[in-house]
């Protein structure tokens, strides 16, 4: 026990200053959910393995923590067999193992472990909505803030274990719905104080309708990747790219405006009508975009800007109609700090058809940088204890105690002393703590109180004492 | 696919009626932590398997939930050494093996696994103090509240996963800390409306004192279990019982006053100064429990009664002080709603030697199911949305969408029905969500509000919607 204690590399421990930051964050994001008629539910850390794998690809299964089998169980219950190749396993690298040894051990594990950490909140969800199907009243507006796993090599603003904050909406296809999301982003960015979050959106179906018109609907993701980097390499560059992928010259004259994709919302519906108008698909995507975007405008925004982007491209193996990535104002580095998107079969992978969901993701520990980076924190998010008494010895402590009782009945954060060490030394306390009063002696129903920040010391009765310490 | 999906037994969802709930008890407890001066904390689900094991007992180890390594390390970095009887084990008994076997066996998961879900918050508290203790400013009061995973037989009334929320201080022996988490007991559940809960003290060195009275300290465990029986097979009974595990009938006769232990706590504790005058730490016990209960009593408590139980010997093995419980009001049927207790070295498990610790724990789960019993949620917890616009089609939702986005930034709780469906299931679902108010047609600046609860109609203008929907 000489070494000092660590945690599995991608976890965190967080102090309370950090905990205090993130709640702040959190409450402000179920404050609104709760304001837009999302309700919130909680599922179990782990699920059925048979519930997650097979969800989320094949690199997915692998990132997914499984839990060992416990107690009895674990050698009592299943007939375990093992795999014939585990010895010759031991010493090969993950990547060069042969298809077959990979289910060999897959079957080993799935035996020895039937459990395995939440990796996201989106198929608990669905899950949990087609488990309780019978007693859920549709439309279901659901709200869900909690840690989930994943076995991904950890590095800077990557973890391990993290939070995720959903908000979806299942059993409508409502287009409101994309515009009330919109401005639920809005009204969370704008109560955290961030000016000139971006907004993204995007929709499936002119994706689609731009692989019909390139007629390429497999090239579509390294069209989009490409478009994405035209700010960085210009068209020439993106042009080349696209053209190494196998992209006709002649595909690429059709839809040319994409390179030149500026101006108001409206002016890029109207060049997308034009370019798209042979397909159906991105003609329903612009309807859809149009109504979305229309109504987001005329309702205004608060402190956010919407934009339309088609190179915006995330979650495309799912999404089948908007697609959301919101980025954090101009100037901050960092990646998108929230997204989201329709998907028109959301339980249908546990046999429930016909459900369209849509929903939006807000990426805490993002959000977290962003509002230090910005010095967005309120002052009060820090503060805890607002108020400390100084340990006389026991008599006084008492005194202290009558009156600290007092104080926390009205709400006041406040604490005693425990000892009755050197007053020096309690001093110190409340001042790496960061208490902004200390009450030093008690005499009859006076207190001699400390404004640690002005370093001023008054005699106040415990009404002056209440209003010093409550108003500043 | 076709197989309704399910959860692992010892889990459970939270719908958003019981999230709603829940979350209502713990912001309490988290306002009062703070209000005490408790600052939170949180650490990973997951610890390095040696933080955990052997800190429970063996049969704490058996119930910690173990994480199979993921990845290439799985299988690349250790060179796993496969238990030689592992084949024959598959078909015994986890209590019929052999400890050779179990040293095999458990020689083989800590290969295979080297990481663990949290079975406390007392544990991983510990390692946090440890780890950073030079940014700690002691003492240290924190609070946290998280889950915790046990592997434990599934019961009513125990899960696999639950919450703690608990509340320690660490680096300070003075007892103010144990009369503050009293009055914290207190100050909780007269906030959510309890009376009559009973905060039972005890202290570890009084028991140790009865032990040396009785001459006997292997038999303290025997005796105190014995003593519980009290209330359910008498005096007789006890004595029988406590006969048999051993003890004499002359030490029975030197502590005969416990079997008539009543009267106020003062009375209590001079009984306990005569009977335990020869042992020098019973003494000390009692001038400790002394300290506290005359504070707690003059500093009065709320709704809660404080009683010193003698049979109270929970946490035995390594509480070395005061020991809490806290009883359910009579009338409610209900085990421990909370406990705690002083542990002399807290940190020592992890090289930090000389810190003391004192905490308490609430216990969510069992408060949940009294407050339900004795119908103490206030209504107000199962309130979400407070207001429904019906949708009549494109033009007027945009209305809607328009007085919507009004209230919201008031903080009302508002939704707008996304589709045009009938008027009949738009009503229908504002009557399955006990949402209590629908808006309908909107004329001009007039909205048709309907109150669901008394089925009155009126005419509106926003001002008085705001006001009916805000003070109903």
């Amino acid at each position: 026990m000489a070494t000092k204690p660590s945690i599995p590399k991608g976890t965190r421990d967080f102090s309370p200053a950090e905990v205090s930051k993130r709640n702040y964050i959190l409450s402000i994001i179920r404050a609104h959910f709760e304001q837009y008629g999302y309700q919130p539910i909680e599922t179990p850390s782990f699920e059925n393995s048979d519930t997650l794998m097979g969800k989320y690809g094949e690199e997915g299964d692998r990132l997914i923590f499984k839990i060992l089998n416990s107690g009895n169980y674990f050698y009592n219950k299943n007939k375990i067999e093992l795999p014939p190749t585990l010895e010759s396993l031991q010493i090969k690298d993950a990547d060069s193992i042969s298809v077959e040894e990979r289910i060999s051990l897959n079957k080993f594990t799935a035996k020895i472990s039937e459990k395995a950490l939440r990796y996201d909140l989106t198929v608990p969800f669905a899950r949990y909505v087609v488990q309780h199907q019978n007693e859920i009243e549709f439309p279901f507006k659901r709200y869900q803030i909690q840690p989930v796993w994943r076995a991904d090599r950890p590095q800077k603003g990557r973890f391990r274990e993290f939070y995720q904050c959903d908000a979806d909406v299942v059993g409508s296809t409502s287009l409101w719905q994309e515009v009330e999301l919109i401005q639920l982003y809005d009204s969370v960015f704008s109560a955290l104080g961030l000016e000139g979050v971006t907004i993204k959106i995007n929709n499936r179906k002119i994706l689609s309708g731009i692989a019909e018109v390139i007629g390429a609907s497999d090239k579509l993701i390294d069209f989009t990747v490409a478009l994405d980097k035209l700010d960085k390499i210009g068209e020439d560059g993106v042009k080349k790219e696209m053209m190494e992928k196998g992209i006709s010259e002649e595909a690429l004259q059709k839809v040319q405006p994409l390179f030149h994709f500026t101006g108001s919302i409206q002016e890029k519906i109207e060049k997308l009508a034009t370019l798209l108008a042979s397909s159906q698909e991105g003609m329903k995507g612009i309807e859809e975009l149009r109504f979305i975007c229309e109504n987001v405008t005329r309702l205004g925004l608060q402190k956010s800007i919407l934009d339309l982007d088609v190179t915006l491209a995330r979650g495309l193996n799912y999404y089948t109609g908007a697609i959301f990535e919101v980025s954090a104002p101009t100037g901050v580095a960092m990646g998108s700090i929230g997204g989201g998107g329709r998907y028109d079969d959301l339980t249908g992978i546990f046999g429930l058809k016909n459900m369209s969901g849509v929903g939006i993701s807000f990426g805490l520990d993002r959000i977290y940088l962003v509002l230090e980076e910005l010095n967005l924190f309120p002052d009060t998010v820090a503060t805890s204890t607002k108020v400390l008494f100084l340990n006389y010895g026991v008599s006084q402590a008492f005194e202290a105690m009558q009156t600290i009782k007092k104080l926390r009945s009205q709400g006041i954060k406040v604490e005693l002393y425990p000892d009755a060490a050197k007053i020096d030394k309690q001093f110190k306390h409340a001042e790496r703590r960061a208490i902004p009063f200390v009450v030093k002696e008690i005499v009859e129903t006076k207190f001699s109180l400390k404004n640690l920040k002005t370093g001023t010391q008054t005699q106040v009765d415990f009404n002056q004492l209440l209003e010093e310490v409550t108003t500043k």
